[in-house]
Order: C-alpha cells, then sequence, then structure tokens
C-alpha cells in the first residue's frame, strides 16, 4: 500500500494541476501589471522568525524540524505572511511603499478544517508603507480581482475592524487571558458562553460585547454601532474607516462582520474576508497588520491578502483544455520535424507517436499530422 | 537577528524571483507542448512510499516528521521523481505511453556540494511505458531543449550505461557490499583506491573495472570498450544503444562517460548528465530507471531527466525587465482609472503613487502617466 497518499494530502493529477497552473499564472500577472513584485522565501526558517509576531494557532499548525546544519529547530512554514514581512523590512529595507507578492505550498500539521487540506497554495500580496485607507482600498480591489482571475469571484466581502473589540477590551480593563476567553467566545459565537462571560463586566462594556455578533450585514450596522456602542474614540475612527472603505467602493459587494477577529493578534485595523457562494468558509483573508515588522527590525504599516488556490481551483468552472495533435513517429524524416517544431512553437501541444506503441492517453488529442500528396496537414480526428 | 536564515537557504527576491517564475513557465511550456501533463504530488508523504527503490543517500537526504493524523512517519521529498513514478504505476494507470512533467521544490537535510541550495527547484520531464531507445532520444532532446528555454543551454551532454559495469560486476561475483564499495571509489574518482580494492579480482575483470575511468570522451571511447572490455552480450548490448544514440543526435554535443554511475541503484539503462561552463557538477541528470513503479504495483519502462531551477537562473544572462509606467492616484478619476486598467489589460506594469508617497523603490518605473491637455499621455522618465 505504498501508494497510498497520508490524510488531508492529495496528488494534483494532470486536470487539476493544469488549471491550478493557469490560474496561477493568471493571479500572478494580475498582481505583477498592480507593481506587485514576486518574493520566494524558503519552505523552512529558523522556527522562532516563522512564529514571530504570530499567534499560539500558527505555533500548533507548524511541522517541527532539527537542522543539521545548526542543531536549532526549524519550522516548515503555515504562513508565508510573516516571511514576506521579515524580506521587506530588513532584506529590501525601502523608506516608500513596497508591493510584494507570493505563490508556494504551505503545510498544517492539521487541516483547518475537515475538507481543507493540510498542503494550501498560499497565493497572496502585500501592501507595506503606507498608513492611509487608500492602500485597504487597493489591496481589497485586488482582491475582488485575485478571485475573480483564480475562477471563483466573490459573492460578498465582510470587512471588519479588530480596533473596536481592542477598545472595548481595554476600557473594560480585560487581562490577555480574559481577552482571549472573549475572543474564543466570539469566534465561536458563542452566545450563552460570553453571556456568562459578560455576567462580571460593568456597562456599557457587558452590553457592547453582547451586542458585536449583531453587528453584521449591510451598511446600516454601521449606523447601529456608532448608536449603540460606547463613544470612545477608537470605535469612532474605525466605524469611519469602514465608511470611508465603503463608500470608495461601491462597486465591490461589501458588508460588515464586526466581530469577525480571525487574526487578531497579528491584525490591528481593518481586516477583510471573501466568501464565494460554493465554499463554507471565507475564500480569501486579509487585513491590515502595521508593526509586524517590528520583530525583524523595523515596523511598518501593511496591509495584504491571501488565497488558497486549490480551494479557488476546485470552486472554479472547469475550461476544456484545447485538443493537442497526434504526430507519427518524426524519426529521420527533416519534413515531418519541421512541421512538428513549427506547430509547437505556435503553442500547439503535439504528441509524437512512439514505434509500436498504441494511441495515447495522455493529453486527449482532436486533430492529426498525416502525409497527403507529399505534404503534412492538419486533419480532425474523428471517432 | 530574527531575519537571519538558516545556511544553505535564501529568500529570491524580486529580481531573482521575477527571473525563476519567467525560466519556469518557459520550460513548463515547453513541457506542454510535447505533449507531457503536469503533476503536483504533495511536499510530504509517508517515508516509506518516498524511498522506495531509492539508496541509502536518498535516506539520509530527507527530513523526517511526525504525522499527528496517523502517528506514522513522514518525509518531506528530497525527490519528486519517485512521486511521479507512483502517479504513473497506481493513480493514471495507463496501458500506453505515459508524459508526466512537474515543477517544485523539495529539501534536502543537507546541501549536496558547499555552494548548492537545501531547498532546489526540481523541474522535469517522465516518459513511461516505452522501453525502446526513441523514447530516451526524445527525453535527451527535451532535456538540451529545456536547459536551453532554462537559459543555461547545455555545452556537453556525457552519455553512459548503467549495464556496463552491472555487467562486469556479475560476472566478476561481487557481492552487494563489494559493488557498493567499488561505485564509491569510481564515483570518487578514487585511481589508488581502486587499484587495492580490484587486486583480489580475477583478470579480465580486474583490468575492466581499472580501466573504466578511462572511457570517457568522444566516440572513440565506445570502440575503444568494445575492444578492451571483456565480451559479455549485456555490454555489446550497452555500447550498441550508446552508438546508436549518438548517430540519432549528431546536432547534440554528445560525449561518454562510462564510469558515470550516480543514481546506479535507482537507473538500470543509459545515464545522461548536462553539463554548461558556468558549472562545476551536471545542471541536469537523467536516465532510464524501468522497473520504478513496482513499489507502488507496476513495473513499467520508464526515462527521464530532471534538473534545479535555481542553478539554471544562476547561470542564465540577466534579461532587463520591461519598465514599468508611474501612475498618480487615481481615485475619483474616472478617465484615469479606465487609462489604467487598459494599460494593465494590456499587459503593462502601472504603479499607481499612493497619496504623499516618494517615488516608490519598487518595479522601475522608465514612463509615466501625465495629463495633457485634459488627455492622459504616457512620457518616458528622463532622469
Amino acid at each position: 500500500m505504498n501508494w497510498l497518499l497520508p490524510e488531508y494530502l492529495a496528488d494534483a493529477l494532470p486536470l487539476e494541476a493544469a488549471a491550478i497552473e493557469r490560474r496561477r499564472r493568471a493571479v500572478l500577472d494580475l498582481f505583477r501589471v498592480h507593481g506587485y513584485e514576486l518574493v520566494m522565501p524558503p519552505l523552512i526558517e529558523y522556527l522562532d522568525s516563522l512564529l514571530t509576531g504570530s499567534g499560539q494557532d500558527l505555533k500548533l499548525r507548524t511541522f517541527k524540524l532539527v537542522d543539521q546544519v545548526s542543531g536549532r529547530t526549524l519550522g516548515v512554514r503555515a504562513d508565508i505572511t510573516p516571511q514576506v514581512a521579515r524580506i521587506d523590512a530588513h532584506l529590501l529595507n525601502r523608506e516608500g511603499v513596497t508591493r510584494l507578492c507570493y505563490c508556494d505550498s504551505v503545510l498544517h500539521t492539521l487541516p483547518a478544517s475537515i475538507s481543507a487540506s493540510r498542503e494550501p497554495i498560499q497565493i497572496g500580496a502585500e501592501l507595506y508603507g503606507h498608513a492611509g485607507d487608500e492602500a485597504d482600498r487597493e489591496v481589497i480591489r485586488l482582491m475582488a480581482a485575485a478571485l475573480a482571475a483564480a475562477g471563483a469571484p466573490a459573492s460578498r466581502i465582510d470587512l471588519g475592524h479588530v480596533g473596536i473589540f481592542r477598545a472595548l477590551a481595554e476600557a473594560a480593563g480585560l487581562d490577555a487571558e480574559a481577552i482571549d476567553a472573549a475572543l474564543s467566545l466570539l469566534q465561536g459565537k458563542d452566545v450563552p458562553g460570553l453571556e456568562g462571560f459578560c455576567a462580571g463586566l460593568a456597562e456599557p462594556y457587558r452590553a457592547a460585547f453582547l451586542r458585536l455578533p449583531e453587528f453584521y450585514g449591510g451598511a446600516e450596522v454601521l449606523d447601529r454601532a456608532a448608536r449603540e456602542l460606547p463613544r470612545l474614540p477608537a470605535i469612532d475612527a474605525a466605524l469611519a474607516t469602514l465608511r470611508a472603505l465603503a463608500a470608495a467602493m461601491p462597486d465591490l459587494p461589501l458588508s460588515f462582520d464586526l466581530a469577525d477577529l480571525r487574526g487578531y493578534h497579528y491584525h490591528n485595523g481593518v481586516v477583510f474576508a471573501a466568501y464565494h457562494p460554493g465554499c463554507a468558509g471565507a475564500v480569501a483573508l486579509g487585513g491590515r497588520y502595521d508593526g509586524a515588522g517590528q520583530a525583524f527590525g523595523r515596523a511598518r504599516p501593511a496591509t495584504g491578502f491571501s488565497l488558497d488556490l486549490r480551494v479557488a481551483v476546485q470552486l472554479a468552472p472547469a475550461s476544456a483544455a484545447a485538443g493537442g495533435i497526434l504526430a507519427p513517429y518524426a524519426d529521420g524524416d527533416a519534413a515531418l520535424q519541421r512541421e512538428i517544431a513549427a506547430l509547437r512553437g505556435a503553442g500547439e501541444v503535439v504528441v509524437e507517436l512512439l514505434p509500436g506503441q498504441p494511441l495515447p492517453e495522455g493529453p486527449v488529442c482532436d486533430r492529426r499530422l498525416v502525409a497527403r500528396n507529399g505534404q503534412w496537414l492538419i486533419e480532425a480526428i474523428t471517432v
């Protein structure tokens, strides 16, 4: 049973692999024309570097290895974002705006969900060096365009802002442990648990925490939140940012989810999550994470997003590959060899039939090269 | 010092990453038009599956992990070839010729040489199901074309055949231990060691083993080998195969190295190694390995090659990227937004200047969009 793969891992066979490759190129080309420069950080790094600034969750998801060269512990990256922040902060060391993108496999010790792969292909883009919401707008638009290029256009993009929860937690005097408890209750949408947790809090914070999961829906959510949440400057600022983003992008299917606190320890401003009808979870996630480069010696404003190309391709409509051309074995026939080379040069798939072999089952061929009156012609293959 | 990477690992920064991506596409496109179908096996597998049929060398080079799902030992692939053989043997299960290709990172616990990366990007092609030397010819030609597409055309392609050593070892009655000793002496070109080893062997085998490293050079090597090696049927057959290959490809820079026994435990026929003036070792390696799918339930004739895309790109001449176009911040300016979208649609890199930001240091821009008489025009940027 040597051919069995571990659970939550799979080969991409020709049809799927071709689709992944095609979508990969489409998304990377999109990034390129928007001025995002491709980088390729290594699959493994010292564990400390991979986990700087990240939460417990990433630590548990990261495979550990021993480096035979240094004796230190290495991690197989479970997320490329911290690596790209390291490149921006330390290696490029530019003063102004830097736009970077990436596409590569990451590994997870356990799948993120029962249907997830342990080897997502993470493709994403990051914009460093600009604190204004113009950067978030650019990145949200790019996320929408990337999903369309990947074949899984977003039906809904939820915006949130971790500053709201942070301001409430600070005003209510929650310590780190209480914050983690509240986060996990909110993310699990555990209303009874949340009620128990809030029982000991003073008003108006008790009511505010309890109401957070209700701030979910269209633009009216922002008005309600402004009326019903405590008037804290950080909350006012967060709501104003969300309002400005929505006003600037009326053409995108934006809505709001003020209780979306995924990556709370990492993000510090607006966060966004894109959804597709075919997928229970988000198909793309992003947000602002100013200061991500701090651990690498240089805090920089940053905003970006990423998606799993495997998931997007599964959601994408299958596109029939163009059929290939079957050619007889060309050895010693210079005219046929030239013909085949010219067709391949023009991008056609030409499959050469090796001597004594039956028709290949590989790339589907709908045409063949045949000799007619001393000339090589292409004819349709009729069944 | 969180930004330090482990030794023999490096980030590919924008210039190098763009070159890798460009060459990757060129080589994969070449494979595609030749009818090779892309597959993407996972980064990790059960260790047993990864190491089937391979030598001790691969075992030592493979990072091991514990699977939290099954409790079994996983390996991070150090070579993609056995994974592709598994896909051919078990998953596709086709009767006739199957052509597959791949491009992905592999990891090595220790670098193959002092200048090697521990994360090569292995790109290669495999042809299954045809035992005739027409398949080897196709693959050798494809290897030469792939190196040219990767920017590192071969200055020399050495052909060898493991059947010669195998026939001598069998006729001389060497056991497995003696075979390994002889292989390591031959691969290290350790002539004194080889003399000591051969002292106990009977003639004509003693002389034959000692002479193997001398069979290195042009076509005359085959004549000399035919005269000077013992007349064993397997040796005659191997020399005839090499002669036929050379005769069929007079346009390639072919030479011979009958002591090239890399991958001896894996290969069973003709082997080939391509060289480039800028690189001490081979830039591409390949050969025939019939029976590689046996461990997966189906032995199939197989021949193929692979190369490290990182090495090829380092050898390739740098090509200056086309310059981008700098655009003013376009928010609220529909005409400018349309102009930018049209340029990007045509493949141009357009970098939008965010409000209050200095000129970006990212993609080099040699032109800019400027408004002249109510129209957006592209002007050269003069320093």
